[in-house]
């Protein structure tokens, strides 16, 4: 078994021999493809605290489970494993189950490793038309269609996306489905192709356009600030950003122009893999570099350069 | 003419010979109650920049208008002078006018003068039975009910006051009239009568209740981190506070358990006055001093002392 851990201070490949047992009502997962996000890179600078096997974007192939039916079956996975118990449970909302853990970020090791496993009720099975390199988008385009979950977005309403990395671009593509007028706000335009709903800008020192939605995807803490600056009176911001360290923002802009400030977390993958199936997100254009699981930690360095969209980390063949 | 004014530096009681030339469309108010707000209090530390006669709560009598019947009219009024042209008064929406001037906070001159000029179409009348002890309270009274015009509040809902300040206390009323649940965390308990629904706490030091709705209304760049302990996930926090100085708060909570964070400021006076003609908020147990213009300055500091609520500043009586 290889593994890339964080230990607390840094990244390494860790080889041990046998995989834990398979816990009542977990299947074991082949790591085919997995994806470095931003998050990884958060926890690897001490955010939230996390020990332990890094990672929870994949798409895998399940090799031992006890419902029959799964056996070889080609899955992505939802990443918060909830008790099934609490109130939050019962309503429905596992994502936020204060007992969850979730996959390589609280409480359970991830899939930046050979195998790896998950409750048989967070897999999701992959349309055979999607392949791999963008079933593994299947978390973070989730993320992004989470945004308009939250949101309603009406097609005449001009939205804007801050930040043009990962999540950014993501949402751009989930929200140019609902609105005709989609500003992506970033440093490097014209990586990826979008479409004409989709303008792409530097972020400007004069705002003199105001926006209704303001996705906030910078990932620095700085992004609320900018983004306080881009929404109109009454308007909504969208945080996405998970920042290890606080910031010193100014909050009054918040208060005066009432504005709505909502976080956004993990999205649902059942309209992702719709999305993906539909092919209207051209997946393999965001990624940066393949990387396999034995140089891991190089993969991570190669995704906290500037400009670098999707680094993939590659599982071992089938043996 | 006596007036309260700030000139960048300092608070000072200004001497002047006769009252500007009545503007088209608004009237002359003689000030016959008014209140000091925190927003006073921050204006007079530099917040907004704003230079010139302080105060925006008041009932007062019109004593000049165009329009006749208004003369001898005993008001309250709305604080923002909106333009009435452009996109956000066409929509109905004059507090979010972008050319608005605001009584005593941001381009015109405040209540804490013997008269002062507001448009016509600002004013309210107060019902005969309601007092102008009860009537100064109007505008404070308003920036509550606006948080249930804004957030939807079932009767089962937790909800929780952080702050037991002057917006918190009035905040604690209006929700006491949606939820049977309201938890009022400051610092003094005991000042002021509640209804039965509202408990009294100190601010916990361990959390163990979380509360659907947080209203925070500490006035302390802090109260948001304090509301995001205290809020559940999915929850909402209503800012309540505007502080001139930034503040580093960890966002992260925001994101992890998708809180949403409303902005919250002015609402409707016809709201605060149905609540005074109905006489369900004891407001003059709120009252802790009455000063004379002519002692402004001391208004201000009495108002700025820990635990004081509601500081009255009388205008001259009818000459």
């Amino acid at each position: 078994m290889t593994a890339l851990c964080f230990d607390g201070r840094s990244v390494c490949v860790v080889t041990t021999n046998e995989p834990p047992a398979l816990p009542p009502g977990e299947a074991r997962i082949r790591m085919r493809l997995a994806g470095v996000c931003g998050t990884d890179l958060e926890i690897a600078r001490g955010y939230l605290g996390f020990r332990g096997v890094l990672g929870h974007e994949f798409v895998g192939e399940v090799v031992e489970a006890a419902s029959p039916g799964l056996q070889g079956a080609r899955v992505v996975g939802a990443i918060n494993c909830a008790c099934q118990r609490c109130d939050f449970c019962s309503r429905g909302l596992p994502n936020h189950c204060p007992s969850r853990t979730v996959l390589g970020i609280l409480g359970r090791d991830g899939v930046f490793q050979d195998t790896f496993t998950l409750p048989e009720r967070n897999l999701y099975r992959v349309p055979d038309a999607v392949p791999d390199e963008h079933a593994v988008f299947a978390e973070p385009l989730a993320a992004a269609c989470r945004v308009v979950e939250q949101v309603d977005i009406a097609p005449w309403q001009r939205v804007a996306v801050l930040g043009d990395g990962r999540i950014g671009v993501l949402c751009a593509y989930v929200l140019a489905e609902k609105s005709h007028s989609v500003t992506l706000f970033g440093r490097r335009p014209g990586r990826v192709p979008f479409p004409i709903a989709v303008e792409e800008r530097p972020v400007p020192e004069q705002i003199r356009d105001r926006f209704a939605v303001v996705v906030e995807a910078t990932g620095s803490p700085e992004g609320l600030a900018a983004a306080l600056r881009l929404v109109e009176p009454l308007g909504t911001v969208v945080l996405k950003s998970t920042c290890a360290a606080p910031h010193a923002t100014n909050l009054a802009p918040i208060v005066i122009d009432e504005v709505k400030v909502v976080g956004s977390r993990c999205g649902s993958l059942p309209a992702a893999l719709e999305l993906m199936a539909a092919s209207r997100v051209p997946l393999a254009s965001l990624i940066s570099a393949r990387i396999s699981l034995a140089d891991g930690a190089a993969a991570l360095a190669r995704a906290a350069e500037p400009g670098v969209l999707k680094v993939l980390i590659e599982g071992k063949p089938r043996p």
